[in-house]
């Protein structure tokens, strides 16, 4: 990754997707502010899936939707356009991935619509700042997620388990973790769930369906938050014609401040 | 309990328990009022005291605190008389339970100081309001309790183990009962614990030190609150020559609504 950029401001992480200095991940670039989950929809499916979200808020929390083919998203920040501004992307057919391009300029189309999916490093970081531990962070890997047997609530074509991330807590800690990240609704809110993973579906906490495997200390119980991955499978599981999402880790970096989308 | 005063008016309530109409408990009295945990110390413990429920804010949320030999407390509502407006009292002496009484106007001196502690009431009616079972409810029988190992901060005299009331819940359930009580700090607030209960000292989850035992469905976790017994239990170990407490159940009730005491 260049370090020919300010890390520390939203707008130059941008310009750096835009130009091609960053093509790697977001995590710690930009602190404070919020990054952003990646979804793109012909208009045909978009309502369908406006819908899915606002049926399932907790994967899905809605930062912005974009005007039907209009890539500029003025209300996440200045200047912001989603189709160079994101540091690489993912380009999907009929549910099938074909590419990971560094700018999505050439497949725009008047038809699409962009929708900004809140991202736990939010949270995470009001975790961190109360003192709490995010042990992925700790160790310098990713998040371990997991499918289960969940449902979310269908709208159209979209619907299928919710999937989850985990961080190991202490009981006294899950009960603070819960208030701090109730504050964020946004950005997933407080978990779905604590203690027993068979209770929803995961057969084997080792075994996370994405990222890897955290350690799991003495008295600590796994705490389960709704996951942004939710809409990228539930969209992988539709099979639509025609999508683009950011690639894992690569989110878009907005202006907006966490404390900003703290609702109290 | 006669039904010849206004059950929903507290201080109807208060004038009935003076009046010697009302000696029972007060659970489901003036529904919506707060309702109150009583010690009476002799004002050369009080200091004490005082900073023993500062230093554990979780089992002794303080509402009140009297003026020394003052028993009006109107900070808590109209006319409030502490010498007998509690349907029933105890009465100690070098920590042995020595009577009672209904009414302590005869006992009442120039150097005691009245502390008034929130109580579980408050945080269970909003858990009711919001759909949570509160399983002791249901059953008709009292919260079980718990001593646990976790020890308070010592004041003085006044210290020992933590005592809990225990409430079972799904773990969805769990994640919202923190959200909900989290907004009433002043009766104890958030739970102080979830899940394993060896992992605060408690052996056997159907054997409560205080209370009855309540059913634990499949699914359910036990969820453990700080308890208003916790200041009572200290106060007894302590052995303080004078001391006056509420009967278990006989609470103080006040004129301030639970809504006035949630913060936000």
């Amino acid at each position: 990754m260049s370090p020919d950029f300010d890390r520390a401001d939203p707008h130059a992480v941008r310009l750096a997707a835009r130009t091609g200095a960053l093509t790697g991940h977001t995590a710690h670039l930009a602190p404070g502010r919020v990054q952003a989950n990646l979804a793109i929809l012909p208009v045909a499916l978009a309502h369908d899936f406006l819908r899915f979200c606002q049926r399932n808020p907790k994967p899905c929390p809605l930062l912005a939707v974009s005007e039907p083919g209009d890539p500029m998203l003025p209300m996440l920040g200045r200047d912001v356009d989603i189709r160079t501004d994101v540091p690489r992307y993912r380009v999907w057919c009929d549910g099938e991935l074909v590419s990971e391009p560094t700018d999505i300029r050439d497949l725009w189309r008047d038809d699409l619509v962009a929708f900004l999916i809140g991202c736990s490093f939010s949270f995470e970081a009001a975790m961190l700042a109360d003192g709490l531990p995010v042990r992925h962070i700790e160790q310098g890997t990713n998040v371990p997620m997991y499918r289960t047997n969940v449902p979310t609530v269908e709208a159209g074509p979209f619907g299928g388990p919710m999937v989850v991330s985990m961080r190991p807590l202490t009981a006294a800690q899950a009960i603070r973790a819960v208030q701090v990240t109730s504050r964020f609704p946004a950005v997933h809110g407080a978990p779905v769930h604590l203690g027993d993973p068979a209770a929803i579906g995961i057969a084997d906490i080792g075994k996370p369906d994405y990222g890897d495997p955290v350690e799991m200390r003495p008295g600590e119980i796994p705490v389960f938050w709704a996951c942004g991955v939710t809409p990228q499978s539930v969209i992988e599981h539709a099979r639509p014609p025609f999508s683009i999402s950011h690639a894992p880790g690569h989110m878009l970096v907005t202006d907006l401040s966490n404390s900003a989308v703290a609702v109290m």
